[in-house]
């Protein structure tokens, strides 16, 4: 567009943006569109040939929102756009914006969500419209010719013409690629596709790779790197879609169940470090071959890949000794953003990718939740969003657009089942879903592999094959509040031996009192222990929400978001029951899954949620709840069940509460008459 | 200093630069030193402890260019001063700017020239004032303590500090560093000294290494690649002085001696390309490690590295294939300047050190004519300045600030010696200096190794011990020039086989003639083919010249450098006898030495150098020789000796010259009578 336009050129609106604006006739789309900064893709250059930027053109005069069918307000389709069609899949109703011109008034809509251009991931729990904006970028070029008479470099020629065509001035270029350029240029006959990968706008743009000709695929993986799992998305970097998600065992478990384990086993084992960082680097490098290969996608289009993961993995994974991690005051070696490379990582993608690691909160609220705040995002709404990941610690985010508070919580490892005499993990035959009779006080269950409860028809054979093992770290909740509710746990976490002589359920070992929830093979008992494990296990969680209630001076929250897999098994009406968390309207309480890895896929498709986690991150207020001298108190207030009444003023209303030793509610739910307080104390004395 | 200046402010003047301003009493000279723009070293970062920022203050009301004898107009040295003065060398009548402070109107030096801050660069040929901004710095931070409060990492708190103390922002840090920030900050006490690279202003500032508490040393290495000899300079980037020159063969000679024998070995054995990077990327380490020892240098405190070379050198040592070099159109892989890691090279230095390679400016003028350019600055300066450097090519860039032009010539290795029947290369016994007497057309001559001329007393003792073994590349030319002189060679280049009658010395063979030079243990013989190689040798030579004068529009130049070894050692009055070079006052013509080198040297110790090579390389006139018809005459033209003879106006004029035939004058010149061209054209024919 040499002149500027005026009211007599055609005006053109961009939707779903509704970026508008006049160009002569002759324009083609796609450079409107770059005008106005309406995002579309395009490798080729306007060449006609990688079939990226493809839109629906609707024509006619939209100021008065009707659509004239006469065609002559677009180009029609020449051979170049027609040889293309044939290649590539363009789209019934489609035109290639590079080779379609404006010749009268249009309305353009840039597609969301098709196969060439979705923007649309599509998750387990998520559906999610991520604009893209991603840190890596392909570019063809046709490159001239050396020429004696102007003896530039095959590279510099190259970059010339990558800022002639695309605009990308200052450019780097990986070292490994100063010994291939040549080789590529001539096997391309000139005609190459440069992979630029620019992060910040302060940073310079860098190639990263090469292709002879017209190279059309460009992927990217957002991997969440969980002390047990470790869950990666395989993402086109061009159209958004998620083409694969996996997850793998994190092979450090050999060093270690749970976090502090592996740092303990650092502390020593100094020389094992390295170990520990191979073992899930390759892991991670055998996680990417499987995502590709299921797929069908060549691990050297892997061109950028972002990490999360709490603060040990996420030093781990750098090779940063974890050790000051495991004990005040638990400095972080570095807390911000980390920009590398999957060659220094040893990743095995491209030579030349970059890897993006998410920045931490603090020594115990990582990279992990940071993904998960980006993803769930209480900093970009107004109401009170609760945040929370259960795993060893808790990791708890607070906030609203206004402020964000986060802190951790050592809630121990109960929550996943590792201090639970009969705990286990979620596997085939492992206790999911629970019932307790409040009259009977007999048991029905649901486990792992079967569709049917136990009292069904069928399920005995079922579960003579399975096997009936344990329960499962997310069923303990279920269980407990189900005691509770049947009247089986007092509010003070005892388990009432008088019952003894109304069910054989009850027994006695020492001086305390089990449940017999399963009689088989296995006995599977919850003990007094148990149900005090997962009091204190609660009580945590419950305090340190309490204290960033009160460091954000509100006394219930809006809407409450479990993360991670235990957040995803989880009954959040049980977890209101037993008091983990605040007084909330229950339709208000949602499982978002690994939002960490959401929130990774956010920051790999689009790099403006880097900055935007970033800068986050830099205002969250981070609670050091061992600093906090109120945490105690709330701990100890936390330890009765639901809590201490006052805490759930509104739990009466969010459930239709029976009197006590009333049969099941329709929803499974039933709850205890209230004691006093001083009735619990008074009890608590004789226990 | 937080409030404007007034009036009542005292003065400031730095000298030499003359930079002034006014300053509040009290602040340090190095603070008003960094506000006007003054060059002061400092690493501690004003703590004086680095005593790098020392200054010589000249207290006094400068209007009146008269030094007042109080001491009032400075602070009193205090005890911080006192203590580094005892561990730092500072020396008399100097003060640490970082913590003296403006009392009064004074006048401060700051030293160009002392061992602390040194800018003075002492070599060979070269005395030259380099200002220093080189591409890393030292920057001492005290960097706070962990905090569960404000629970940022370790490097974000570090990179804090470098923003506070030192400006720095949007500070990249190296991969390795992640994993051993922890220990350096815990080691140094939270001191910490960063090495920090910043080349271009656009390009983002970067950790490169962290030493615990104050690290004082920080190093770089200026090389040129040569095919022959790699030479290296180690300079301290804080003190911009020379510590160390030396020099290693190239190893890469056993794959060929000369560099079009190198790129034939590449074609024929594709897989030994590695083992030639490898050789000379080992030999340069080795270099590195043999500089540092001569001078109680730490290899590990090597933090830049600047690199010169011709275009195949440059190519093999960056790992790209030369083969395009080889062969029309020359296409360079890379031209513009490459920046790269020692880690990513394999040089044996500090492992995050910047690797710099000076742009090339054509397929067969290299980084090293670059360099060169870079040191005598022909785009500097008004006058016409020819700049040669004569290897297997000859590399010639003629120009001044208006316009510069490069070519090379096909030269050929006679000026090396190498296609010279009795050339060898400069070792102990070979010929390099000779004197023809014309009438009794004896010669005597000095050999490398010893002080006298072989016909004076004691020489016959010397030469016994050395051999006298042939001719060295350098001599060649005074020899033939010599012989021309002395009337054994006519203006066509033809051995007067007349003269045999006259002489025992002109001896047959075949159908030509040769002069005997020696008659030993080895029979040294200038035979006709020797003069034919060196005919054609400056033939194309000049016709180079010629060509790049036309482009010019000139018909003479200014002066004339002579770079490399051949500059060195050739005098260049008997060049300008045989008609190398053009016409110009001999005062004018210079042998510049390794200027290659030195201009490495400066694109080390100053980034502005590097951007300037750049800007002139990509301004420079490419001509390539074998695209200019007029060359081919122009070597034609030149075959005679000196050449046709209006090319040679002033020769007359420049050197005294006597009849034909007499004795040698007293500056060892004579010169034959002018034959006229006809004269020549007749005797031509006759040959």
């Amino acid at each position: 567009m040499n002149r500027p336009p005026d009211l007599t050129d055609p005006l053109v609106l961009f939707m779903p943006s509704g970026k508008r604006g006049r160009f002569p006739r002759g324009t083609p789309i796609l450079d409107a569109a770059r005008e106005l900064g309406v995002y579309v893709e395009s490798v080729c250059g306007g060449r006609a040939t990688c079939g990226r930027c493809q839109v629906v053109v609707q024509e006619g005069a939209f100021a008065k929102h009707k659509i004239v069918s006469s065609s002559d307000h677009v180009s029609p389709i020449g051979p170049k756009e027609m040889r293309c069609a044939e290649k590539r899949r363009v789209l019934e109703g489609r035109r290639l914006s590079c080779a379609a011109t404006i010749e009268g008034d249009l309305v353009i809509d840039v597609p969301q969500d098709s196969v060439v251009n979705a923007q649309i991931v599509r998750k387990a729990a998520v559906d999610r419209l991520i604009e893209r904006d991603p840190a890596v970028q392909l570019c063809y070029v046709e490159v001239d010719q050396p020429d004696m008479h102007k003896p530039l470099g095959d590279l510099d020629r190259l970059k010339a013409m990558l800022e002639k065509d695309w605009g990308w001035q200052d450019l780097l270029v990986e070292q490994h690629l100063l010994s291939k350029v040549q080789g590529i240029l001539r096997k391309g006959n000139w005609g190459v596709t440069a992979a630029i990968h620019q992060d910040m706008e302060t940073a310079r743009p860098t190639i990263i790779d090469l292709w002879p000709g017209l190279h059309n695929e460009a992927y990217g993986i957002a991997c969440d790197i969980g002390s047990t799992t470790i869950a990666m998305h395989l993402v086109s970097l061009l159209s958004g879609r998620v083409v694969a998600t996996s997850g793998a065992a994190n092979p450090q478990i050999r060093f270690g169940e749970d976090l502090m384990s592996r740092v303990s086993y650092v502390m020593l084992h100094p020389e094992g470090r390295g170990a520990m960082t191979k073992a899930v680097r390759d892991a991670i490098s055998d996680l990417a071959r499987r995502v590709c290969e299921e797929s069908g996608v060549d691990p050297d289009d892997i061109l950028d890949a972002v990490f999360v993961g709490n603060p040990i993995m996420h030093h781990l994974f750098l090779g940063i000794d974890p050790t000051e991690l495991g004990q005040a005051p638990f400095a972080l070696a570095v807390s911000g953003a980390v920009h590398s490379w999957a060659s220094e990582i040893g990743l095995k993608i491209n030579y030349g990718a970059r890897v993006y690691v998410l920045p931490c909160i603090a020594g115990h609220v990582g990279a992990d939740a940071a993904g998960a705040t980006l993803s769930e995002g209480p900093h970009r709404q107004d109401r009170m969003m609760l945040l929370v990941d259960v795993g060893t610690n808790a990791e708890i985010v607070l906030g609203n657009s206004e402020r964000v508070v986060a802190a951790s919580s050592p809630t121990g490892p109960a929550f996943e089942g590792a201090e639970i005499s009969s705990g286990q993990r979620a596997a085939p035959g492992a206790i999911e879903r629970v019932r307790i009779d409040p009259v009977t006080l007999e048991p029905r269950f649901k486990i792992i592999g079967s569709e049917r409860w136990s009292d069904e028809e069928g399920f005995a054979e079922e579960a003579d094959k399975l096997g009936i093992t344990g329960i499962c770290g997310s069923a303990i909740i279920e269980v407990v509040a189900q005691m509770y509710l049947a009247g089986i746990v007092s509010e003070d976490g005892v388990i009432d031996g008088t019952l003894a002589t109304r069910s054989p359920r009850i027994e006695q070992t020492g001086r305390t009192y089990s449940y017999l929830l399963h009689d088989g093979a296995q006995r599977i008992l919850v003990t007094q222990n148990d149900v005090r494990a997962i009091q204190l296990a609660k009580a945590a969680l419950y305090a340190g929400i309490k204290l960033l209630m009160e460091k954000q001076g509100v006394d219930h929250v809006d809407t409450i978001c479990f993360a991670g897999a235990f957040g995803s098994y989880i009954d959040p009406k049980y977890a209101m029951v037993l008091g983990l968390i605040p007084d909330c309207d229950l339709n208000e309480v949602k499982a978002v899954g690994n939002a960490a890895g959401t929130g990774a896929l956010m920051a790999l498709l689009n790099r403006d949620h880097r900055r935007e986690i970033e800068r986050t991150v830099r205002r969250i207020n981070k609670i050091e709840t061992a600093l906090e001298s109120k945490f105690q108190q709330h701990f100890v207030d936390a330890m009765a069940i639901p809590n201490k009444v006052d805490a759930f003023p509104k739990l009466s209303e969010v459930v239709d509460l029976p009197a006590r030793k009333t049969t099941e509610t329709a929803d499974g739910l039933a709850a205890p008459r209230r004691r006093s307080r001083e009735e619990r104390m008074a009890r608590r004395n004789r226990a």
